[in-house]
């Protein structure tokens, strides 16, 4: 058993429940996104639009649960920690998403930060914390019913380690790749004051730099702002874990 | 006005009607495929399930030739040199489209090869002969209706210029990126005797290697081996010059 296969069982046996953050290192983490088969064109649309924050690895068939070419034989009901559920523009956290499962959903995995953790680590840069996932005020392209703001996930690190993280991350495009900003949040209109995941952000420690990432909860923000009226998607860090090696999913 | 600007208004004139090879160097060219809307979502999950041969750029709102990011104000239907005209699994050339869009219809753009050139001669790798547009035997994933083989592109190169080449095209992701396979043909079942662009293929010269990338003509296969009823598309090698910048969008 890989450490990918027995991280999805552990999960769905709700041995692991928390974040999914430094999990199977080494292996592409995605963010998860389930809508209706009359919203999927649309949805899809959005992603190509928006393909650094939604970078598609994924698309299941009708109905399937199945990722067959990431990780054959997972259940995307119930190998994620943690989910969250948007109908008619409303959300809620559910740690269970059988019941709301039906035969014209389309599930789409999308490329995740998490994924180059372990080759951060490598080249000195901690990934261990000090991470928020933050709403923006950079818009998105719209596709259809979509729209809404871009996501982001924000670090500190010092300068050296800013200049680090932007090379190694350059090398994994179909996960958010390079970072969108560096410096003063409120440039991009970052929320300090309501992270979605990762509590309150506290003042910026002397000599660190805010370094901003595209973010695949970027497609949750678009169901809230557009107001559709259903959507499964992960829980912000609790993503999918697949069997693909990051290592041979990116630039070497 | 921007080389790009003056390429696509001398194609839309008909003072260009070659290949756009060489045709304003440095700027993001597209291959093209038009499809009736019912077909769209097919096509944009064969798109996604074959990213590397089909990375899409942009697509048209339903019924709009233009290509508002890409290329502001130009006209997919007059600003290629040459088109493809597929219907119900047989192909035939055009020079004029016009008289056969639809208000059905949505238009992708699809990265192409010819975007890494003006970095290829740059590294010192010549561009401007040698070329082929070939089918293979390397099975493309199927979605909806769409299915076939990977159309390949063969450059044949010293094994110094098959390295750097190697190097330079990683940098270009969105672009079909790194080679697929470099050496014997037969490898991946290409097909020499009939290339689908540039005439037959000569023996080898010697101390010379052939590299491989995927390429943006696949959909053209995938229409004539799905039999779907109506597809446009552009020339092997005449595609459509966008306003972007290749140096602007790849990995630097």
């Amino acid at each position: 058993m890989t450490p990918a296969q027995r991280a999805r069982l552990e999960i769905r046996e709700k041995r692991h429940t928390g974040s999914t953050r430094g999990l199977a290192p080494g292996y592409v983490q995605c963010n998860l996104a389930v809508v209706p088969q009359a919203l999927a064109f649309d949805f899809l649309l959005y992603c190509q639009r928006n393909a650094r924050a939604c970078p598609v690895l994924e698309v299941c068939d009708p109905g399937s649960p199945e990722p067959r070419q990431l990780a054959p034989g997972a259940d995307l009901r119930t190998d994620l920690p943690k989910y969250c559920v948007y109908e008619k523009g409303r959300g809620r956290e559910a740690a269970d998403i059988r019941g709301l499962w039906r035969k014209d959903l389309v599930a789409f995995l999308i490329g995740s930060g998490i994924t180059f953790d372990a080759a951060l680590e490598r080249a000195g840069v901690p990934t261990d914390r000090h991470r928020w996932v933050l709403n923006s005020r950079i818009p998105t392209v719209p596709a259809g019913r979509l729209r809404g703001d871009m996501v982001v996930t924000m670090r500190w690190l010092t300068p050296g380690q800013a200049i680090v993280a932007t090379q190694v991350s350059s090398r994994f495009p179909y996960n958010h790749g390079a970072p969108i900003h560096i410096g003063d949040p409120s440039a991009i209109g970052a929320d300090l004051a309501q992270p979605l995941f990762g509590g309150a952000v506290p003042a910026l420690p002397k000599g660190m730099v805010p370094v901003f990432w595209a973010c695949g909860v970027t497609p949750q923000q678009a169901a809230l702002a557009s107001g559709i009226e259903f959507m499964i998607a992960h829980a912000p860090a609790h993503g999918f874990v697949t069997d693909l090696e990051a290592d041979k999913f990116c630039i070497p």
